[in-house]
């Protein structure tokens, strides 16, 4: 990739499509000329000026999809140096080579109290729910519901709505790299209703399930409730240490993306020692992949299910983190073996999702919208980051700030946890000590900070509380 | 009630409201009229041209709203005899007499197969989604989101939205007789979710759950999945035999309003026992209250959780069946003992219903669009029995015709129920025997009928052909 270099541009033909939407058309073509490299990362767009007149389209045709572009992340524009290819475009989240284990990202479990406001300084996990469009999925509703008429109102199969399973077919091959089909697919209210699925259908009492440690707690409790003897697996700088995975296991939960919550990503070795640990064992490996729509500065590997030649991985994805917490949509990817005793599990407990929030689903995904959303929501997410990032002392290191929304805050030398995350509730700040996912684990002290549904003014603000509090200590 | 006197009508003082609305105005004083007695039940209307010239508007607003009151089952029109007010009228289902034991109705468990198409005849436990209105309900949604904003779309309290609560407070407030305040409200994805719950929060393995025999085959599978065991306890003419409940058992379920699948009312001597065995043993009772918005010809006893004094009647009920299958919502009224207990369960297993039903369902409740929905269906589906019933011979009798979307067709002597339903089968007909439901119950031969979904051409079609079937049995 050549940063930098000027654009060869002027070999841009006048695209076909300008006729039919100018400025769909115009954001269409150049999209494509970065997506085909024609506009190489890096590179600087032609003017609006100079388009025009090749184009035959006024500026602000192409001003808006110069804008357009801007917000999902195809370009940045500064000021005095014109509008740039940008270093990472979105469509380049699969296929880039495995970011060393130095680059460690972060990754936080669900916050433990429902109650919680998303606006709280600096509760994690949280995206912001004003950055979605109300009246695109209310319109999105209607069609869904309108078009497919009072067919779609009968109980429907429980392994969702066949038009959904191919929507979130079609998007997992696209953005996760699986090859995976409609009829693999299971929708749920979301990764915890997936993992209580496996755990209800898999794990009989006396079972072993292994979990990371450090690691997502609820995994642990609803393994738990289903009578499992939950073993806790420790994590190293490349991810789980599947060294330690006993054989006699009968699953392994994994979040290979960004681990959870200390953000590095399973290396491909351990990726593929995890997938012959269960070819061994006969066991079964849970792949949450919660937030992997979230990159900034790097490139995630494909998920750990496009590996799976055994058949082995149950992949769990949601719709709640990066559409709106209120949604309850998410759905598994799960093996062929598995399939009619996951099916019958969530059949006899009735929690499948409702007809109006599928058929929407399947509008929200085929009219582009949610990848438009993701892009725009990605960009603001990233300008949050950095905002909280340069307000914070340089004594004090992060490690996950690539990647999804939250990253991990090492305390200064002698700070005690949950001593210093008392202080800072009494200056207004909600944080989570890191030994709250601490089964055996004893890891140096830190606290895991979100900062996606914060505004960066509240970010500009509470950042210096927190800076203060780190520099006191 | 004094059937087929005239009614005073020349009384009625043209109402005020007629200047806002005629229409409207002439429905809302007719249908007041009729509430507080001043048209009593089987009392003739007067004519729409004599009330257009007392009232001083024309004869098609009347039309209209005399209309709108037979839809909604509060006035019955024949030719020739004129328009009179229904025997039983919609808002008379709380506080009627105790049906007697040979009044016995159906209600009927859920087909196991969630893929069987609601018009194959005579599929039980099938509402008519078609009757649903599509477009208003697409409507409540966007006026729910978009009014509701953005703070919807967070992760709602696990126990649902506070404005859906105190929706449904009202309705059972209002329909089923119960005293209750939002905070007893749980929101659900509908009666088996509700069981799952309880039974994962209140049963350990070995616990004893006792289940009606012949029972609801789910709550039995439910109860068995949690670890317990299951005690079936018999049912005689009065509803459950409360006399044989063991005061080891750690709950109850029961179904008083309309005993699954038999139809039979829980007698108010054995409510009052079920109370006070759940009192000595320190017992919970489930109360599934399923269908009892489906009630022709009588009315039903308020629900048991009405009688509750010691706060030990979890009560569940469902939108599913009343607005259509696909939706997924349904909601408890819980014991304030239980509350905090459900809500752990419900938020560690991450099943709550999402923000876009929710909201939705607040306009619809609000808007009184569900209660006329229900007195329409409620007319469609007695006309849809009666057009069965018409076709079925004489030597077979039924029971639970009164009430429900179903009834218990018994089968000549002699006749075998599983013979009797492949010869249906090959005949185009899906028929559920009775002996499904049972676990040690020795009952005569039957099966059972559901209408609701069926055009009447369907069921005179078919209701010939099983004629057929039973003549030659």
């Amino acid at each position: 990739m050549s940063r930098g270099k000027a654009a060869s541009h002027l070999d841009l033909p006048r695209p076909d499509s300008l006729d039919a939407g100018k400025q769909q058309g115009a954001y269409d073509a150049l999209r494509a000329a970065i997506l085909n490299r024609q506009l190489p990362a890096g590179s600087r767009l032609p003017s609006t000026r100079s388009l025009a007149e090749r184009w035959l389209v006024s500026r602000g045709t192409l001003e808006a999809a110069f804008e357009r572009l801007h917000s999902e992340g195809y370009v940045q524009r500064v000021a005095g140096s014109g509008t740039r290819v940008s270093a990472v475009i979105p469509e380049q989240f699969i296929a880039a080579p495995a970011p060393s284990a130095s680059s460690r990202r972060a990754a936080i479990p669900d916050q433990p109290d429902a109650g919680v406001q998303s606006h709280v300084p600096f509760v994690a996990r949280r995206p912001d729910a004003s950055l979605f469009d109300l009246k695109t999925w209310a319109r999105c509703i209607s069609r869904g519901l309108l078009s497919a008429g009072p067919g779609v109102l009968e109980a429907a199969h429980p392994a969702g709505l066949p038009a959904l399973r191919e929507q979130i077919a079609d998007y997992v091959r696209s953005y996760r790299g699986m090859h995976c089909e409609a009829d693999e697919i299971v929708v749920t209210t979301g990764i915890r209703h997936g993992l209580d699925l496996i755990a209800r259908t898999l794990l009989k009492p006396g079972d072993t399930a292994c979990v990371e440690d450090p690691g997502y707690t609820p995994a642990r409790r609803l393994f738990s409730l289903a009578g499992a003897q939950v073993v806790p697996v420790p994590v190293t700088a490349e991810g789980l240490d599947t060294a330690q995975l006993p054989d006699t296991a009968r699953l392994a939960y994994v979040t290979p993306a960004h681990q959870a919550p200390l953000g590095m990503t399973l290396s491909v070795s351990r990726r593929l020692a995890l997938l012959d640990w269960a070819a061994r064992a006969d066991a079964w490996v849970v792949e949450d992949d919660y937030d992997s729509e979230y990159n900034y500065n790097s490139a995630p590997l494909a998920a750990l299910k496009s590996l799976d030649s055994g058949d082995r991985v149950i992949y769990c994805g949601s719709f709640n983190k990066n559409l709106f917490p209120g949604l309850r949509v998410g759905f598994m990817v799960v093996p062929k073996a598995l399939r009619p005793a996951l099916l019958r599990t969530l059949q006899l407990t009735g929690h499948s999702v409702g007809a109006t929030d599928q058929s929407g689903l399947v509008e929200f995904l085929a009219s582009g919208a949610f990848v438009r959303h993701l892009r725009a929501s990605r960009q603001a997410y990233q300008a949050r980051r950095d905002a909280l990032l340069a307000c914070l002392p340089d004594e004090c290191p992060v490690s996950g700030q690539h990647a999804g929304l939250h990253f991990v805050l090492w305390l200064p030398s002698g700070v005690e946890e949950s001593e210093f995350c008392t202080r800072a509730a009494a200056a207004g700040l909600t944080l989570q000590p890191l030994g709250k996912f601490c089964v055996a684990a004893n890891l140096p002290a830190a606290v895991i900070i979100g900062y996606t549904a914060l505004t960066l003014a509240q970010i500009r603000y509470h950042g210096r509380v927190l800076t203060q509090l780190l520099t006191a200590a």
